[in-house]
Order: C-alpha cells, then sequence, then structure tokens
C-alpha cells in the first residue's frame, strides 16, 4: 500500500534521538540541571544579531515580490554574485556568481549533488568517522556509500585503505572537515595527497572522480586552517550551509560551489539544477537569499564552542581518557574505556552522561561528545567523566 | 559522468520558460508596456502586510534558537496545533497537529506524498487540464502518470474517461481545484462522484486508492465554495502552500495534511517522513513555521484577481473568444481560434500577446492566460485580442 523503505526511513529512531529521547525522559524524573546531555549537534550559540537587523532592513523594501517572489532555480543571480565575491576574497578563488548554486541548507547541497552525478552501479567514498546521514543520502539516489576505515591516531585519511577502495564504479569522494564527528580539520598535506590521488586514479580509469566537499562546520576551527578544496582540485564541489557558521539551523539555507575548472561544467551545473528539480527544491528560501548576501562574510563567533572544547577536552585527559584535540567543529570524539562503545555509553549514562557510540558513524570504540552546550553543564559534567574513568580503573 | 536524466531536467526549457524569455527580450526591443505576458503564474499581488508584521514581531524574542533552530521533521508542534485548529474552523474537520507535516511548499507536500506512497509498477491519475509539473514529478519517484482528457465543457472530470484507466496498478488521483491552467473549481457534485467511485474501486481492488488533492489556490475562488476533501473522501492527503494565498512563493511554505481516518495513518504518516528525510526536505524553513501560525486564518486578498478575471473574461467574449467563466485561480483557459494552439499562440505574438498553448497542459485546442498581472495591462490588451480575432474572422 506505501512504500516500505520510505516507512522504513521515517520511523526508525537514529541511537542519537533515542539518546536524547532518554534525557528528555530522565530531565523530567530528575531534572533538567542533572542531565548531561552531549547527544545533539545543535548549535548553542544565539543566532548574530546582525541576522535581525539585515531581516528588518529587507522588509522595509516596499514591493514584496522582490522579498518573497520566486527566485530561479539557481538562486538570486544577484545573491550569487555577492556569495561569490565573498568567497574570493577568503580563499583567494575566483568565482563568479554562475559557479553558485543556492540550496535549502547543506543536506540538500549534498544530496542534489550526488543525484546530479549517479549513475547505475555508482560508489561514493567516505571516510570513517563520517555522518551517518550520508548512507541515506547516498542510497537514495540509487548508489552505494563505502566506507574507509578511520585513522585514529588523527583522524586525517588512512590512504592505504583508501586506495584499495577506488575502482571504476568510484563517482565521488566526499569529505567533511572540520568533522562530524571527530572534531579533526584535514591538514593542507592531506588534501594535496588526496587531490594526488584522485588525479592518478581519474586517470586510470579515464574519467573524472569527484571530491565532495561537505563543509557545515568551516568556520568553527580553532587556530588551523581549513584548505579550500578547490584550489587543490579541480573536480571538486564545495557543499555549505549557514546552519552552524550563524545558527540559523531551522532555516535550511546554504549553497554548492562548482568550479569552472570541473570536468564539463555546463553539464555538471545543468544536472544539479535537474537534481533540485525532481528534488522540489525550487528554490532556497527567498527572503534567507538576501539576508545571507546581506551578511557576506560575516563573522561567525565561535568563542563559546573554543572554551568549551578546551574544558571539556582538558577534562577528560585529566580523568584519563585518550582524546585528539579538538581542531573544529563542536564535537569532542575520545576513545572509549572499554572495546564495546555500545556498553560504555550504557555505563555513562548511569551518571546521566548522554553520549553517542562511536560505531554509529562507523568508527566502534570511539563515543561522540557535542559540546554545543552550556559550559557551566560541562563544568558540573567533569566529576562525573572522572568517577566514571575510576569505575572502569577499579574493574 | 553525470546522471543524463537529470541533466535534461535541468536544462529543458519549458514552454512557459520559453515565452516568458522571448517576452523578457522583446520588452527591451519595444518596451515594457508594449508587452502583454500572460505567460507566468506568479502572484502579483503584495504579500499582506501582517506578514511583516508577524516576522518583526516573531524576532522580538530573545532566544533565537526558538525561531531559528531545527524543528522536528514534520513542523513545530504548536504551529500544527494552531494550523489544524484554523482549518478545522474553516472547513468543518477534526484535525489536530498530529495530521499534519509542514512542507516546503506544495511542490514539496505533493512529491513527498507521490514518494511515500510508491511502490514499483503504480500509476497516478490526473485530469487534463493538469499543471505540467505532475509528470516530472510522478516520474521521479518511478510510477507512472495516466492523464485523463479533459472535459471541455466545464473542466470539471469526464468520469467515463476516468473509469476506463483505474486498474489494479493506479495507486492515487491527482486533483487541482481551484485548477491551473482551467480556473475552475470541482464542484460538490464532482468530489462526491469523484469519491464514490473511488470507493468501489478501491473494493474492486482490495486496495486503497488514495486522493491527493492540491491545493495551492484554495483561497483564491470567486463566490464559490471548494469542498475540503477530506470530508468526502476518507483516503484523501491534502497539499496546500501559501504560495499565493499570502503571495509567498519563494519562501516555500506549506504542509501536508492526513486525516485520521485514512487506510492506515501510521504508515502512511511514518512514509511521508520517510520521503522527507531522503527528498532532503530536514524540516521547513523555521522561521516561516511561526509566520503562518501566527497568521493562521488571516484573509487573502482576492479583490485584484477578482477584477482582472472579470474584465479579461469579458473582454474575451466580446471579442469573440469562448471561454468558461473564470471560478478560481488566476487563469483563463479559452478555446483557440483555429486547432493547432501551438499555431494559434504564435500568431498572437505578433500582436504582443504572450499566451500558453493548451497541449503544455495535456489540453491541445486551449490556451491560458494568466491574469495575475497590471490590471491596467490587461485593459491595454483587450483591443489586441480584438485584432487577433478580427485576423481569424477574415482568413
Amino acid at each position: 500500500m506505501i512504500n516500505e523503505k520510505m516507512y522504513e526511513l521515517g520511523t526508525k529512531k537514529s541511537t542519537i534521538r533515542t539518546i536524547f529521547e532518554f534525557g528528555r525522559k530522565r530531565a523530567a524524573e530528575v531534572g533538567e540541571e542533572n542531565i548531561f546531555d552531549f547527544s545533539l549537534g545543535n548549535p548553542n550559540v544565539q543566532t548574530p544579531k546582525f541576522i535581525k537587523d539585515a531581516i528588518i532592513e529587507i522588509l522595509e523594501n516596499p514591493n514584496t515580490s522582490e522579498i518573497h517572489g520566486y527566485t530561479v532555480a539557481p538562486g538570486n543571480p544577484k545573491v550569487r554574485e555577492i556569495l561569490a565575491k565573498s568567497i574570493n576574497e577568503r580563499f583567494n578563488t575566483k568565482f563568479s556568481g554562475k559557479n553558485l548554486f543556492i540550496t535549502s541548507g547543506a543536506a540538500a547541497a549534498i544530496t542534489i549533488s550526488f543525484k546530479a552525478l549517479s549513475e547505475p552501479n555508482d560508489e561514493f567514498i567516505t571516510f570513517a568517522p563520517y555522518f551517518p546521514e550520508y548512507k541515506c543520502f547516498v542510497e537514495s539516489v540509487g548508489a552505494k556509500l563505502i566506507v574507509v576505515p578511520a585513522q585514529v591516531e588523527d583522524f586525517q585519511i588512512n590512504f592505504d585503505e583508501f586506495i584499495k577502495r577506488i575502482n571504476s564504479h568510484t563517482k565521488a569522494i566526499i569529505i567533511n572537515s572540520p568533522n562530524n564527528p571527530s572534531g579533526a580539520v584535514y591538514s593542507e598535506d592531506t588534501i594535496k595527497k588526496l587531490a594526488e590521488i584522485l588525479n592518478k586514479k581519474s586517470k586510470e580509469f579515464s574519467k573524472p572522480i569527484f571530491l565532495i566537499s561537505d563543509e557545515p562546520y568551516r568556520e568553527i576551527a580553532y587556530d588551523i586552517e581549513v584548505p579550500y578544496v578547490t584550489n587543490y582540485y579541480n573536480n571538486s564541489i564545495v557543499c555549505y550551509s549557514y546552519s552552524k557558521s550563524f545558527s540559523l539551523p531551522g532555516e535550511r539555507i546554504g549553497y554548492i560551489v562548482v568550479p569552472d575548472e570541473i570536468a564539463d561544467f555546463g553539464k555538471i551545473y545543468g544536472s544539479i539544477a535537474g537534481a533540485a528539480r525532481v528534488l522540489t527544491h525550487v528554490n532556497a528560501p527567498s527572503l534567507w537569499q538576501l539576508v545571507i548576501a546581506k551578511c557576506a562574510g560575516m563573522p561567525s563567533d565561535i568563542s563559546i564552542y573554543r572554551k568549551n572544547a578546551e574544558i571539556l577536552y582538558n577534562g577528560l585527559i585529566d580523568a584519563g581518557f585518550t582524546c585528539n584535540k579538538p581542531q573544529g567543529a563542536f564535537y569532542l570524539f575520545p576513545k572509549c574505556l572499554e572495546n564495546d562503545d555500545y556498553a560504555f555509553c550504557e555505563r555513562a549514562k548511569k551518571y546521566d552522561l548522554l553520549l553517542v557510540p562511536g560505531n554509529d558513524f562507523g568508527c566502534p570504540g570511539y563515543f561522540r561528545a557535542a559540546y554545543c552546550i552550556k559550559t557551566e553543564t560541562i563544568e558540573r559534567s567533569l566529576p562525573l567523566f572522572k568517577k566514571l574513568a575510576e569505575e572502569y580503573k577499579n574493574n
């Protein structure tokens, strides 16, 4: 009677959701202040005031169809020009408006890109740990997601394992840096080596292998540069969102960048338009297009995330955890104190510490702690992490 | 290298688009005021002031995450309750928030519904004249669109032709009333007869046949009631958009209504959630959810459309055209003055009258004139329609 696959996708609860709901239940029992919920990657920094100011200024235009009317599918041409200019100024690129396609957030941007590119039997490769929705999105366009095991020492790329998995079916590589859930930023060396391999393999298989860079956390990086991939590899597609940088996750606004240098720009940009059409992303919300143009290049306030990262990282190290230093995004990804990450996260629940097992991100034995929460909550959680660690020591 | 189907969908220009672009070119040559562009169904009524007021009021909330944060996928629960209540008050229904799923406009609403329901070999039936994107959307979910020829006398449903096309593969019927392009509103008798047939056929094939009602023009109806389909048929799904009623086409905000009485509510609502997820409609823009809640039940200003409909209809009748009286939406769908609607629209172009051939809507021999344009432009176009008609008389 209905599409069973859709039913499954619409009703099966993710681990993160289950943990979050457990937290809500516990909060009702023992009080909000006694729950230490590190489960959700929801920005807790307030939306900057310049967003509100921009909206109010835009609304002063008496011609409402210029605010709320349809835009062409790739987005308001003037907005695209402004965004391109802003990207160029910050990342030393040479885009114009025609290189941009404005989307309803990054989820739409990456899925539109997948759909635009995917042909039967295509494979998309990503690197653990990875954002679990990739699997759903890649499979929804009829392709297969191939996962390269994590390089847990530094959460850069395990190139030996990567090379084994590239073949003639490989359509594209998906990267996410700063990374959810590892908090790592791919170094320039990593990107250079990745580009080198992709160039070699594209030649070997006589077809371009694309690099899709999913960058919702680009601005949340601590004293470390996030290389702009189009400067290193021609067949790159960049997917961006304002969800995190401007704390606008509910508004669904972002964009796709397709560089001129990509293999057959016209074909790819045209296919992106077709994919947006069938996924019924008619145009990105028109008011929000104007807002991001007005706020192009404005700074993201990452001071709270930076402070939280430091406090949680130091606290965990102090308690005896092994963890890479936070480089970006708002996640830490420490090693569990036992091999079974599900068992570990269950044990942490006894202290009302809500953590997500690494297996959900293709990286068992680790856990994700999202620190986009109140600093004070993090501070009060540290003694509990300590107790948890001591429990393991005494076993 | 890319998905050729997406490329085709993204780059092939629609007839409407081609006509519109011709108009822009001509306007540059002979002046905007000498072009009579009836091609686009773009609301020309200003967005009501209460929308602006609502936005400004919402922005006063200092907790920005309540404005711009993620909502659950079906939409803010409070907003859904308010919308359900407003629907109940106006249409004598009994919905609660759980019956609603807020979407990014009607295109998303109908495609999510198609995807939620469609299984292999499914057929979706619609009635000519019909909105051409239905074909693209139905095919994109792997199903087939079956078109019932128009009943040109009144643009109600040709039931004899309809019955011939229902079979065991029929998953759902798509209706659009007030109709684009005919401007007709399906009468209560039409809806009752449709429900009767669907009940009978559902029994015959031992499976529910769904009725998907695409209603972006619900509020634009002239002194005629638009029956609310869930009051007549249990297996109904209503798809709504604020694009036309509040002149917000670029903002992409609307909803799906799934009544309790539908065959297996839980399965269908769950599948809708799954379909929204894979089409990457993460949630409808959160600020816009709050705006429509604040403006629920506010009136649409249809006075301009009503006036335009009257002037254009009377003018065309006076010039000798055959046309049904406008009942709703903002389109007239008169008979062409020759059998070939493409040839007719080409001839109209000589007078800079830009009309869309009916064949594009599955109804050859007719043309669509969108009257959501300046009243003064319509008035000045009437002598040209007269000249065009005289040209045919003299031939």
